[in-house]
């Protein structure tokens, strides 16, 4: 089968909306909505470096759909449109049927359609190159930049899950349950951000956001950047999921492990301390949880402290090179 | 040097629009620009597929950037933006500066900036994937599919010229004049889509178009078969460059080589004969060859005719499988 075939079979169902054209044209276009700002973000994952060359195709399409999705919930976007470009190392139908039913099923999920891209051969890993699209009120974007001094700091979801499935992945030893462990490596192939608080809820409560992708310390760190504040993170308010403490335990250093993981997808913000009911009743419409994490200082960096008392924590997160 | 110290040095000062914010957030944003579509295009290109691991850096750049700045043109839209994702094996700063340096001088040509994008090391070859983004009136995107019985069928520039650059960079025989052969090498590594002759006059002419990418005769099969029409086409009317002529000859299989090889990132297009002198004069000011080269006919496909008689033309392009 023929690009042009792979197209019209597997892709063009998937490419709903008219200004896809059907993936007919060169181009796709996108209508202008009045009082809104378009919000694009892109994202690529490879295997050997974000999924196994052997995870279920299905799960790889929701891990490259939702790194995405995850950057427009911390913007406060709702999200529309995405284009896929693939280079395979080799055309199997069978991974392409499981993995475009995948995404269908994200498309569903999250209410988006495909927009178009593309699709090659390569000699190297397969790698996924997805640009989202979503829309927000125009002007209200959440930025990393408006943080204020006196703001509380929130993260949504729990943190350290991913990287506890990767270490599972990479046998380290567990002695968990089945449920934890397929917990722990399931949120390893398909992030769980927290997409409808973030297009419904973030943009009315939160000065500032960021996606938390790198590790939780690190990307509180951009955010302090940008909004030129310090920011205080209570390690022990960090939130692990049940299965999380099963495996790697309550300690200072378990927690500081997961706070510098990275790969979790969701997101931390700060907002002001008269908006924590409006926070409490989205997250519960969402069905998510939002936890305290810190507070919005005077200075610059994050401080992580412990009983009261700043660590010496590193401030890194994952490196791309 | 890090991600983040790669993108403050290299990528941040190619990021002029405040959509952008400075690349210092998770997304960007486009505000909606009332009475116009916003055109998207995505094309990857891989060394070893479309380029040589040794070419010039900014030849790369430029190459990347305008295969997509064709199919924009071809769609009749002015650019302003693009996305650009690198998979790199290997980080060479010298090698980057002399991308970005590429980047820049195109940038400058086209009148476009950089509005985002992800770079990440990869264990497989040098790959760029580039989202452009332009403008048209709304609702008048030139489509594939509105070539109608009687127009005429154009193309600009010359087609060919990249496939015999590349023919030479394989060592194919030739006798050519040096400025001869680095005219043809120069356009594989370099393509001259008629982006402002799209952008400026392309709209108030055409009834269908088409980028130029997997080869005349293919191409203008696609947009044969999105129009329900027949495309007759004169072999000797294709228009080739001298430096082509001097290398593979004036004979029709030197003319199909050439209509079937496909990198031109020219723009093939259908018009009412009445439009033919707006569409010499669109040319004139534009700088660029725009050559009359068949009909629409009542039918389907593209007949390849050679002194009045139908040919037995390959229909075929470049497959990417």
């Amino acid at each position: 089968m023929d690009e042009f075939g792979i197209i019209a079979r597997y892709f063009a169902p998937l490419a709903k909306d008219a200004g896809a054209l059907k993936l007919k044209d060169d181009a796709a276009f996108i209508s202008p909505r009045p009082g809104f700002d378009l919000v694009i973000s892109t994202d690529q994952i490879a295997a050997d470096t974000d999924f196994f060359p052997h995870d279920p195709p299905a799960t790889v399409a929701k891990k490259a759909v939702r790194v995405n999705l995850s950057d427009l919930a911390a913007k406060g976007a709702m999200p529309e449109y995405y284009l896929l470009n693939l280079a395979l190392p080799s055309l199997r139908e069978e991974w392409l049927a499981d993995f475009v039913a995948g995404l269908g099923e994200d498309q569903r999920e999250f209410g988006i359609s495909l927009l178009g891209g593309d699709t090659s051969a390569t000699e190297g890993p397969l790698s996924i190159s997805i640009t989202a699209f979503g829309f927000v009120p125009q002007g209200k974007m959440v930025r990393r930049s408006g943080a204020k001094v006196g703001d509380t700091v929130y993260v949504s979801g729990t943190i350290g899950d991913s990287a506890g499935g990767l270490a599972i992945f990479k046998r380290e030893k567990h002695q968990l349950a089945d449920t934890q462990r397929d917990y722990l490596t399931g949120r390893y192939q398909v992030p769980e951000p927290p997409v409808m608080f973030g297009a419904r809820s973030l943009g009315r409560v939160a000065t500032a956001s960021v996606d938390v992708s790198d590790g939780l310390i690190a990307d509180l760190g951009h955010l302090a950047d940008a909004s030129k504040v310090k920011i205080e993170l209570d390690v022990e308010a960090i939130p692990r999921s049940e299965a999380l403490r099963a495996f790697w335990g309550d300690g200072v250093d378990a927690i500081l492990r997961a706070a510098t993981a990275g790969d979790d997808y969701q997101i931390a913000f700060t907002a002001p301390p008269e908006q924590e009911a409006k926070i409490r009743d989205a997250a519960d419409r969402a069905g998510i949880q939002v936890t305290r994490i810190g507070l919005v200082r005077v200075g610059e960096g994050v401080v992580v402290t412990h009983e009261g008392q700043p660590l010496a924590a590193p401030r890194q997160g994952y490196q791309h090179f």
